[in-house]
């Protein structure tokens, strides 16, 4: 299940590569050590699906171009079940689709990858041209409740990183994991590298199937996988802790779902990951994500330039989303200034967390953020 | 298609039956003059397909089973686009699966009324078993930017008004609207008359086909069907207000999807629909929906006979959200308690409008909360 | 399962009409007491679907269009295990589709109806262009080898008195019927009687439920339905005299495939329907079925008035084919033409059962052939 | 398009190995080029695609499992219009899914080869056991008019070397080519070599894009691909010489499809492919196929030894059907003995073209005739 890294990949360890964030997060699957991908094609996802077709077998993996999304959900969930480490790659009319089985995967607790280059929706919308437009449905796309973990890279480099990471939580915390790329991030051609991150995220280990619960009150049972020899049930119906099927008695329900959720917010503080520079007497902080952030960053700077008291909070992990940041903000911010290739959509989520003004700079229409129009709404907010 | 009421429904308007909220609600959708239903049975909402399957073509209507939820989400798209006023009813897991196609419907803005009769999830979770888990889901299941309208009854006999106000809204709007059912609602055999709301929401009249832009005003487009003689083009992709498709130019694309949205927002006002007893001086608000809004009102009165300074707010129409409702609470109210049938869900929404305590009195597992339970949150918050 | 006609129909006993061929067909699946019709519209089959949807529910019966042709077999097959009298109708391409599933009702031995108003093939070819293509398809479209029982009307009150035919042999038999019209046959508007035939078939009543095997030597089983009380197991896998699978044992096999084809062979005298005219001293005799025939009969007249010996047999059952009428052909037969709308088709199954020369009198292209194209071959051939 | 052989396989050339008739098979669609595979497994035929899906990527082709064999059929279609060599295999049921599409090869004249290992049926049947219950299906399973090319190959080297010539035919002449193996011979192990047969058919070579009509009088028109740069129209409509739809003229059809079947009739000399021994004096001849060709050589050899006067021929290409062989039989022969794992499909076809006695030795149940079963058989008709 977990096998060292072909020497095919060894050999290449440390290149620099120049292309798509696309290409790089298709790398990034292999270091993970992928090992089965399944999904349909749609732009600006399907880099991915091309690269990895060709890539995928080299290194023992399975590759397969499934008839739908619907079904290449269903895909890396069985794969999985079946000792891979699988993914899938789409774009918001596919993302749609899935949304049923990704509640299946949530429900079954099976670790799997789900990327979503967003491309401008609703319904075809602007096929191909990049927004931010799923962050919500990313959180609140399948019915019932549920928690997410949703992480979203801003450069090639950080596709190639956070597809490994993506890999690691979602088998450390049995999880279909969600990494959001917008169509900007997924076609940006740079330099990065193929080097595993050197450290991870400080998730605890899961038990193994020879552990007993509680499991040291880790919340995340052991994986067992089809053709160990041992009797498995995989539902999606409420289950008892052995696996076996009660959809009646209330507390099996409950204590079900709380612990769902548990595994992710119980470690809320492994998974936070944001990027900030926010000075003590700042009165306007820029909260962003994925690519409207590198404007963002520019323009932060240039702002400061201009004597504007300006801070700068990324996120890169932003489902489960960091409300503590935005509770211990400096006294002296006034504003929260959210730049979203949306109409406006984790500004929403911020508002939760604080009592200052949350302004949302929203951009739509397959374009992002200059840095001058980030600038001038510092400006302006400030 | 505005034909007025056929005489069978004539003969019986006024009559007072005992039965579900599902058949309620099914009993509104003649009365709203519902000409077509496509659905795939689902508990615990398949006593409404049932029904109209029966009902429906007495009254000349047609009335079709489908294959899935995603076939009878376009079946009813497609049947709007002939001149029905059509509806769907299903409960979570077809909800999830019917998300693209209910982008598709917003996009190209078809009325129609879907229904879903929440049940206990996530996936198959408690098969049948009541819940609220998919309010999240409502606002932000399909992919993309996007305004949504739905509506909550807490009794049959709003279940029938609330089917019949839920037409008139998909069309004044030419929106897709969502009826939030609960399985307890669905499911309680209670009292209700076949009689129409005496007076309605106070929406402007939508343009006719021969009117000329920009219709006085309302961003909502006059509405052409296939049929009359006029050439069409419906598309799920990015169009100009002729309906012909661009998917380059930013501006088409943002002035699009805002006037998509600006069509409910604008109306914020006319949609907002909530039941409220908030005294003067009340210290905590129970902020409550469906199902649980009833043991809710009785805790309320107890607390009161108690002594407590308690205030209730109930939301008949939960998207958009009333959040200027919660920003005029009284000075006094230090807490909001939000029973819900889930983890928290719209109690979060909540928490963006206020900057007082938010609890919320989760309840998950197939039950409803009792009014002890929430007699005895309401004494803990106070 | 086998009602007395509802009154509605009752009254409209006797009554003559001009309409289509298909219409006729559907009128006479009514008088059949056809209480299930699933399908998919398809030129020129359409118009059966067309008007039972509308019929179909006035008598309590029910009409579905389904997804596709394969699911409306299979839809039918479930109505007939059900109690229903189940009826499909489409043509060459839908046909196609079918075939898995016609092999699954021979297996099931599952009594329904299949009309095929044949076109113009193969593949889409002249869609909705009357033929005769299908004629072998019919005997051997489906895998694995089996008997099969198709007729062929030639005017509109016969595609009345076949469709109703079809069904008591479907019943008597538990077979799949295949009515093989041809686009010529349903497209064309005739008068006919709503009148039952007066005399049957004369096959063997069915067995009862409470009967014992060996049956009165009956090969057909009692038909058992769900919901009747009986456990029941319906598969379309080999399986013993009592429904349970054994797809090892050859003799079980081998007892059951013959079985199946003894069912429709032991009664081909009973099924065999031939109209003819063969004078003894015939030297060419004219074989024919379906549209053609009516040419033909007009051709052998006026061919007589010219002094030429010719003789007629027309077909309405084609399958089992009447190898024996050809067999017993008078000695002064020298030969046998056959008009087919194909590139010949039942003229090969002819050469089979004569030594005589069989000569087809082919003719493609969506026309059928007129009275002179067969008279001039009638003299050619003489 | 016509690539020479890959290093891969040429190093392997000449090599003996000891396997199944279905790898002999696949082995044969690796020396004949074959560039694309799609199929859904079922047994007794899944050995082909397993085996491909592991090497058809080693040399440079490409594998897809497909949602189902309708899918499967369709891709091999897309795929050879793309300029692959391409194929599928399937057993019965899977054969019948394929007919719809099949017909739609051969109105679009795509070449491709379908392989049908046959197992029990109808239906499931007795899945996974032997027959030769499809082998009239194969000539007459779709809709409409149409000639087939079907070959029956008896041993595993001959699986080798019809799969090479499949290849070949279905290229030359624009058809798809039917490959009827049976459960037997597909999973018989024996020896056989990788190479390819030295002498091929004496079919005409097809004309290139560049050549103008007539081509030579040869009615297979040269293959245009996709992507070479032509405007390209391919349809199941019936269509004019130049790809264009017309559906409504008569002559247009009737040319179109005498066209398609003159394609084999005008080949039906170098498609046969027989292997006969039939003394002068022979008074009963074996006429077989596929798996019980090899105990009916046998029973021949024996019967001799007896003093029976035996004759012996054996069908390669069983479609077209090679009527004169049995057309001129010796005088002496008064009965054709078809031993067939069926009720009787060829003998009826036998049937056409002698007046001799045909007499089936059928044999159903999944399992072959022996030798003593074939003699007595001979000794009893002789």
């Amino acid at each position: 299940m977990n096998p060292s890294l072909p020497n095919y990949l060894k050999k290449q360890e440390g290149k620099r590569l120049f292309d798509l964030g696309d290409i790089a997060c298709a790398w990034g699957a292999l270091y993970a050590k992928c090992s089965f991908y399944a999904g349909y094609p749609i732009t600006p996802a399907s880099e991915i699906a091309e690269f990895l077709s060709k890539e995928l077998p080299r290194t023992g993996g399975r590759f397969i171009q499934m008839e739908d999304e619907i079904a290449s959900m269903a895909a890396i969930i069985g794969a999985a079940w079946a000792g891979a480490r699988s993914m899938t790659a789409t774009s918001g009319p596919g993302f749609s689709l899935m949304q049923e089985n990704i509640g299946y995967a949530v429900m079954t607790e099976t670790p799997c990858v789900v990327v979503n280059v967003q491309r401008s929706g609703p319904s075809t919308g602007q096929a191909t041209k990049p927004a931010q437009g799923d962050m919500m449905q990313a959180r609140w796309g399948t019915h019932g409740d549920h928690e997410m973990v949703a992480l979203c890279p801003n450069s090639a480099q950080e596709c190639f990183d956070l597809t490994v990471r993506s890999f690691d939580i979602a088998h450390a915390l049995r999880v279909p994991v969600l990494l959001m790329l917008d169509g900007e991030v997924g076609h940006l051609r740079e330099t990065f590298d193929l080097k595993l991150p050197e450290t991870g995220l400080n998730l605890p280990k899961p038990p193994s199937p020879s552990d007993a619960p509680p499991f040291g009150g880790n919340p995340v049972p052991p994986q067992v996988l089809f053709g160990e020899g041992r009797y498995l049930h995989v539902t999606g119906s409420t289950h008892k802790p052995d696996g076996t099927r009660d959809v009646t008695t209330p507390e099996v329900h409950d204590q079900l779902v709380r612990r769902l959720c548990r595994k992710v917010d119980q470690n809320r503080h492994a998974l936070k990951d944001v990027e900030k520079d926010i000075p003590r007497n700042s009165k306007t902080v820029v909260l962003c994500y994925g690519a409207p952030s590198r404007p963002a960053a520019a323009a932060v700077e240039e702002a400061r330039k201009e004597g504007l008291k300006a801070g700068y909070l990324r996120l890169r992990t932003v489902w489960p989303f960091p409300g503590d940041e935005l509770e211990k903000l400096p006294r002296s911010v006034e504003t929260v200034l959210v730049p979203e290739m949306n109409l406006g959509q984790m500004s929403r989520e911020a508002e939760r967390f604080t009592d200052r003004k949350v302004v949302c700079a929203s951009k739509v229409g397959g374009v992002c953020h200059t840095m001058r129009e980030i600038l001038s709404k510092l400006r302006e907010v400030s």
